[in-house]
């Protein structure tokens, strides 16, 4: 019996768009879903937009005991979640639940710890520990869904698809030193690196930190009579693939700027900077497209953030360019496969 | 170096007990997370309550290939997720999001129809699929996580605690025939069953609806000037469970009528009757402590729904007896044990 193609055949991109049919129209086009007043109906007040977002980390494909205790683990995964709360706009989180699976002899040591670095993050950024679930498995995993309130009036949702030409393309951070904490985790070959870079890297892979400063900051520095619109998304899975990401949903090209990239200065030297820079994913910092004006209010008021490029009218060469030559830069040979 | 006790020795009751520590003081008592104003803030308009609910399912131990197919076990995971909201006093669904993890050899079409299966329950129920995320795994599972509203005006949250002495015991329907429908489709040793009886043991096992009408005649059936106070939770569990859990929760002990057990009538002349009835689970039905005069109003509004017992101050025999002796109900010997 023909019974089509396997997950791993499709890979993740597909997969999610063939998921994204079962739901209303353009509700999987976010980091995180948004819950307005068409879907929490009139009890809500009217101004209340909650966003949702749902995470699975799963041992060995996201985590693995090699690189990273429990505590780690937790607070890691809280971080993934929380920064596609700060992806679309949120200040903070109400809080979020914990489906655990994990198998039958793992030690309460090891969920306590987790548990206790999950609730730490959290709170740190105003959410509590909501509820959950917990079953036996073959494997540990965590699946998380954290819950949000965009802040009403001092701010709109942060949307992919809201990019126009002449936005400029900021980020909030450099890029890279989560995958060098990576390399030196997992041993693998690296130029001697101080015992201060390593450690920066290392912290870096392990405790990123959800950017709602940021989103605090961009609702403040936004140009008086200017109206709401940011496009924008964190860069989980790597800068490059972020920046792609609001050109493709926008409709527009991504300009990126080869002198401007935010290499983590402790890169600098290694032959895979620029790689690790562009495509080396778990920064978690927020990738924004924005009218110039407020893009430039922006970079003077958070320290870290800087322009890095521009949107334009959709290029031939594809949706992600260098601005000098207009050559598309390519994604790298060697991507992350979940289902590989 | 001892590192405690497994999760296989604690069991899920206590490691949910641990994990509650966690998460504010009484957020996990009930059978899903209640957002109120302290949690959603001024921007709910101070009338909105959430629900928001988790439960992973996970291949081998919450469904399995030999008993179900993917379009079932997508709209049974929906309808045990959706009946966790109308166990908090929801009467339908804002919509949900999932995580799905599956080997990368899983095919495309088992997807695809367990995503139907999911989707045709919770339109059935307001509900929209919001989003998601998903990995590659060793093991098939979906974390779905739903959002429910309470009624506002019309009615407030159902809470296992809030059962007082005298309150009527009511359930909302008959039990055993999901019990019966799994010894069917395992092929158990069972007496000749009629195929019009089997189909409907099979039917109950892999179609459960979760009971928002229950919900909404709870409503319509208060007696006026009543204040709104009802202690219920569903018998996911299993009915006996049901009692107990609101027994417990509520420092009551349950008393009930063995006559008045709500026996699924396909059930009756086998030998494991009681039992199933008791302890069988997966009926997915309503058990509500409320006011006697609330409690008779509902049986006679609500087709199928009994009183089979009452609350009163806690007994030295336990939380669970028979109203006649007064000897405790023991739990079967055999109980599901997720992290066996």
């Amino acid at each position: 019996m023909p019974e089509g193609p396997t997950l791993a055949e499709l890979g993740e991109t597909e997969l999610i768009r063939r998921l994204g049919a079962f739901a209303p129209l353009g509700q999987f086009g976010d980091d995180a879903a948004l819950l307005g007043p068409a879907l929490l109906g009139p009890a809500g007040g009217g101004d209340l937009q909650l966003v949702l977002n749902t995470d699975v980390l799963v041992e060995d494909v996201h985590f693995s005991a090699a690189t990273m205790v429990a505590w780690d683990v937790g607070w890691r995964a809280a971080a993934a979640n929380l920064s596609d709360l700060a992806a679309m706009g949120c200040r903070d989180a109400v809080g979020l639940t914990v489906g655990l699976v994990a198998p039958g002899n793992t030690t309460w040591a090891w969920v306590e710890e987790a548990y206790a670095g999950l609730t730490q993050l959290l709170g740190a950024h105003g959410g509590v520990l909501l509820g959950g679930d917990c079953s036996g498995g073959r494997q540990r995993l965590l699946a998380i869904t954290a819950i949000g309130r965009l802040p009403g009036d001092r701010g709109g949702p942060i949307r992919r698809g809201d990019a126009q030409p002449g936005d400029q393309l900021v980020c909030t951070g450099a890029h890279g030193l989560s995958r060098l904490g990576l390399a030196v985790l997992r041993g693998e070959a690296l130029p001697a690196l101080a015992p201060a870079v390593q450690e920066r890297a290392i912290r870096a892979h392990r405790r990123p930190v959800p950017r709602f400063d940021a989103v605090a900051a961009l609702g403040a520095s936004r140009p008086v009579g200017l109206p709401w619109r940011v496009a924008g998304c964190d860069s989980s899975d790597g800068l490059a693939a972020a920046a792609s990401c609001l050109a493709l949903a926008s409709g527009c090209t991504a300009l990126m700027e080869r002198q401007a990239i935010p290499l983590a200065p402790e890169l600098e030297g290694l032959a895979a900077a620029e790689d690790w820079c562009l495509w080396g994913g778990e920064d978690f910092e927020l990738v924004l497209a924005l009218e110039p004006t407020w893009a430039a209010a922006l970079v003077e008021q958070l320290p870290g953030t800087r322009c890095i490029g521009h949107m334009e009218s959709p290029l031939p060469e594809g949706p992600l360019v260098w601005s000098d030559g207009g050559e598309a830069i390519p994604a790298p040979s060697a991507s992350f496969q979940h289902f590989g």
